[in-house]
């Protein structure tokens, strides 16, 4: 897998500034890349690495950068150029990938498109429709009524409940699970009665979902993810959440019932949003804030207390306790001194 | 899968207002109901969406309510009616649901009571007992030595160690992983040595275990989940926690080792509780609170800080760190006009 | 499976103080201990449970202990002895743990070293070359490309994706993700394009990592984790992050992109870090912590606010948004009053 600077240069509509004919095999970070490999600059604070890489090529923004580097390639946005280039060196899986493995098991009932790949062990239920060029890894379990999009690929021992329906071009991590139930109870005599969870999910088309993220059917309606969503791993969703295209959610994240998140917001990592709200587009929130209310302004927002060495923080933590009380104390001195001021 | 009025009211032993020959066959929220659905309203603030909702029927609790809709159920709450009418709507898995799935792996130690349910590639280790009308999803691993009570259902790719007992009538979410060991390590000139875990997991009746929930064993003892407890998905329930009959623990929670919770307590999303700890019964702690210290009196508890405009916050969490500062400045101050005071 | 007082002593190198035929059969802990049983006392503020204690023989540290118990064993460390111990009561597992199940599927070009378990419906991919003595639980999945020490064991439905490299002695728990892509996307005119993950994850020896842990390939150079480590349940690690020996963290972490952790750290329960950021050796975090800059400095550290009653914090939480007004009214009255003392 190796391609000349003038295949990469087309490849992301960039200008060559190099031996054109000069062969890379694969990518590198700027300060570990060798002569055989690519490497990009985005970040200008890197720029100091650029004299001392030796990296074939870089993908690199500023022209005064050219003649740092053996060869460069002019680009508009190096970090988008190196995402379209990351795509080349990508490798065919090779083993069970080439067509439906003899152990998977599937419904008569189900439907399989061309070009379909099922790993050992995958398992299709009941009137489950699978598009064409799907790859399913191995292990994977789809229930029942399961619609599944194009050149969608699923990694090995994901599960998804029976409704499901997810898009085209999406990719879902191992231990996904997509259509659990909803968190729902009523009180009941001092138990909980389950309220069943009648409602399924839908995701649109190039959603991502990471490792072991957990997406909740809804309770009466669906829980619905739009277009172009990326989720990374170990996040919860809970039912009837509703996710906005585009929209991008870190790692541990945590969204609970019926929340409405815009388009093209971020959620930090380990952030929580409360049941019920509304959050506009365009809103970002830093990595651990606890959302509890609605968001009707773009705008970044944000939780929680600065790091300090725990000693330090102790005394700090025991003091706003009773910041009340030193409020108190301030309106009382105010008083006091705005007396003596008259007096005065 | 329809009823008629007549036959949901007494399903919910509510007062019928309207036709008893009418039919409904789904459920619908308020403000999407169609005239074949059924709906509720248990919030009053929702109460102006009653004379728009085209809902066949709703579950209402205040009479004067029941000329605003099409057809009336009276019953003294809705919110539970609509939990137990939920039910009547669930529909059965068709597919792989009828009997034991050939390519399950049975040892040939383990029982197996009436009507169990075995999906493609479950596997049941040796000696591990399943009672009756048990069903298993594809792919659930169970390890030896188990033993799972009548009615209890298990999704797919759920994994069970050695050892784990588990009640009547739970639900077990798929990814689900019990009885795994307990984070358990003696420092040993420099490096960790291993606790093994020698302990097990051992779950009461009607409980939820939620998506990719991780419960491990214990350490020499058991950890223990009590009757009626509801357990959300990415839950980590660590070594020898005890968690008593009916509590309730929202998603992303953490309990760590050896923490005892009380019966019909509510842990909100993302909440964290440290070790060793002992929490009374009844208690409710909001989401994203951090727990340190034992809980003797019932009631609601929190911590963290309320969320800001970033750039606003970024100064308020600056302050917090010299808090202390300001505390002393108001005694100095308060000195100060104290002296002032006396020689006025 | 039991021991006389004196092997067990021998196995921890302790000084008997008793009968060295005395046979003890499983462990306990010294309140619930039986006469069979063997405890340990680490907190000497368990040191009042001992006269109690029916256990048939306990761990202490301090000569003055022995009286008060059946028989001892004095060590240096009393919890490391019982770490120790608690290997010698480890059951083998019988089952299918003899060997490989018919129903694993191996890939013609896998190799495996002598005495491998593979557990029903095992999955290995192309060219993965598992050592000697390894064990691999039921329904785990391994791509292509993998290379497991010697003595690794692997519990059931686990995925590692191709590529990824597992040192000797590892325990991996169930439903933990190695191997997944990191989260990296560039913004592309509204939408994000993919930044294909091309690196991959190290993992030396001796390392555990816990049930449904998440640990993604790095983008372009891999993901590290060191020798030694332990990594509880539900953990995320994101792609490049570095790891040091012997570090460990506990359940519910998250750590973002690129972050470099020291050796011996350890992050409490729940801890986030933020990406591309650079943690010195011996760095402890606290529960629930958020660290957003690099640590220089060996030491403790902590974030978030102490513990309240609701209404009560919720009035801190709200004075706290208007901590930079009472920081401006202390500043207004200290020129207030020095303006006064300078009068007066």
């Amino acid at each position: 897998m190796s391609y000349t600077l003038l295949e990469i240069s087309k490849h992301v509509e960039g200008e060559l500034l190099g031996d054109p004919d000069y062969v890379v095999s694969s990518l590198g970070s700027l300060h570990k890349a060798k002569p055989e490999q690519l490497s990009f600059i985005s970040n200008p604070k890197y720029a100091n690495q650029l004299s001392s890489s030796e990296a074939g090529a870089v993908l690199i923004r500023d022209l005064k950068d050219a003649s740092k580097v053996r060869n460069a390639i002019l680009v508009r946005n190096p970090y988008l150029a190196f995402a379209k280039v990351s795509q080349l060196f990508v490798s065919d899986p090779q083993g069970w990938s080439a067509n439906i493995h003899p152990s998977a098991q599937i419904h008569p009932t189900a439907t399989m498109g061309h070009g379909v790949v099922l790993g050992p062990n995958v398992v299709i239920g009941a009137n489950t429709a699978i598009s064409d060029n799907v790859m399913i890894g191995a292990g994977t379990v789809l229930d029942e009524d399961i619609v599944i999009g194009e050149k969608t690929r699923i990694a090995a021992n994901v599960s998804l409940y029976s409704g499901v329906v997810l898009g085209a071009r999406c990719i879902v991590h191992s231990g996904a699970v997509i259509g659990s139930d909803g968190f729902g109870f009523a009180p009941d005599q001092g138990a909980w009665r389950k309220i069943h969870q009648l409602g399924s999910v839908i995701i649109g088309d190039d959603v991502e979902v990471g490792a072991n993220t957990t997406i909740d059917r809804g309770a009466i309606d669906n829980t619905i993810i739009g277009n172009g969503v990326k989720i990374d791993n170990l996040v919860q969703i809970a039912h009837n959440v509703v996710i906005g295209d585009n929209s991008a959610i870190a790692g541990c994240v945590g969204i609970a019932g019926s929340s409405i998140i815009g388009k093209s917001c971020t959620l930090g990592g380990g952030v929580g949003l409360a049941g019920h709200l509304s959050i506009t587009d365009n809103v970002h929130v830093t990595a651990m804030s606890l959302v509890t209310r609605s968001i009707h302004e773009p705008g970044s927002y944000s939780s929680g207390t600065a790091l300090d060495s725990t000693p330090k923080w102790r005394r700090s933590a025991a003091r706003l306790r009773r910041i009340e009380n030193m409020a108190a104390q301030i309106t009382k001195l105010e008083k006091q001194v705005s007396t003596l001021l008259t007096k005065g």
